[in-house]
């Protein structure tokens, strides 16, 4: 199936372009009127006049997203061919990978700034659906505008009402605890987290 | 599509058993192989001589998958139906939900315990993938027979080797950080564990 969507990368047809995206961007109009009422510098899906929020396109290979993650973490070398596949993946999996980025329009359409919102869906707690906010990144050139803070606080929200999330976490370093905090993330009481890594 | 496939349910055909089940079975024979140098009672599939090891099938919803869950966490009430679209929903997402399950072949094919893999596909990390152990449940009734660490060894093992997962991680209560510990989990230097819970 995956290799079936594979090839549809023709789309959008007849001029819809919502295919184009990872997830539907329709989601979010009602998540930015609610960021509004904090931050009037949102103006539908456009901020301060020369940032467009939208969720993944498979454009983005050429504007600069790849090269965007790499500011966060290693991402190898990646051809446009596997990036689409990826993407294709990953939409498949319905209501389930949330990739919002931010596209400077003023700068050949260059992503300056990305985050994900992963669902993981559950048979526990009435089918429920738990949200992780994942690879968050602005653009080194960027910072400092509050960017960072826009994409969170919109895909929290997009988690609790629009993905009926029963719960959301994330990790992050020690330096970034008081950042989340300001969006009601916090410690749980004798919780812990535990990983391992594997070379690959 | 998950319209398309919830209408599957008539599967399997032709005496073919692998649709049944949430994934692919096969991923696990070399991991059984593997195990069966630390522990002799794991002979192909069947611990001890009476537990079958195996992924989740649709049947479970009647062999009390669910009741199993509820000695967890709350589950709510869940229809054939809804568990049915569930496990298609995850299904659908190739790659993502590795539910194991232990079956009591002595007694009536009932569900003693249950652990859960969730790979999330990335494009960090030369398109990586991140690895999530969930949802770790043995039966009260059958405690202290080593079927916990059966579970999380096996998955643990499946992540790295046939999930080429770069990272796996989980959560979990202060008194089971030893337990996990034998398995190569551990705490990370300065990582925090962030989370908000959403009332339903």
């Amino acid at each position: 199936m995956t290799e079936r969507l594979a090839h549809d990368h023709s789309l959008p047809v007849n001029g819809d372009h919502k295919n184009e995206y990872l997830f539907d961007a329709d989601l979010l109009q009602s998540i930015f009127k609610q960021y509004l009422l904090k931050d009037h510098k949102l103006e539908g899906n456009i901020y301060d006049g020369k940032y467009l929020i939208r969720p993944l396109s498979l454009k983005d290979y050429d504007h600069g997203y790849i090269d965007l993650l790499r500011q966060l973490t290693e991402c190898g070398k990646i051809s446009y061919e596997e990036f689409q596949e990826r993407f294709y993946e990953m939409k498949q999996c319905s209501n389930t990978y949330h990739i919002l980025v931010i596209e400077d329009m003023n700068l050949n359409k260059k992503i300056i700034g990305t985050t994900t919102l992963v669902c993981e869906k559950k048979f526990i707690r009435q089918l429920g659906v738990r949200g992780r906010i994942e690879d968050v990144v602005i653009d080194n050139e960027y910072r400092g505008q509050q960017l960072g803070k826009l994409l969170v606080d919109l895909l929290t929200k997009l988690a609790k009402e629009k993905c009926d999330c029963y719960k959301i976490s994330l990790e992050c370093k020690d330096n970034l605890i008081g950042f989340y905090k300001q969006f009601g993330y916090d410690h749980e009481d004798k919780q812990n987290y535990l990983c391992q890594r594997f070379q690959k």
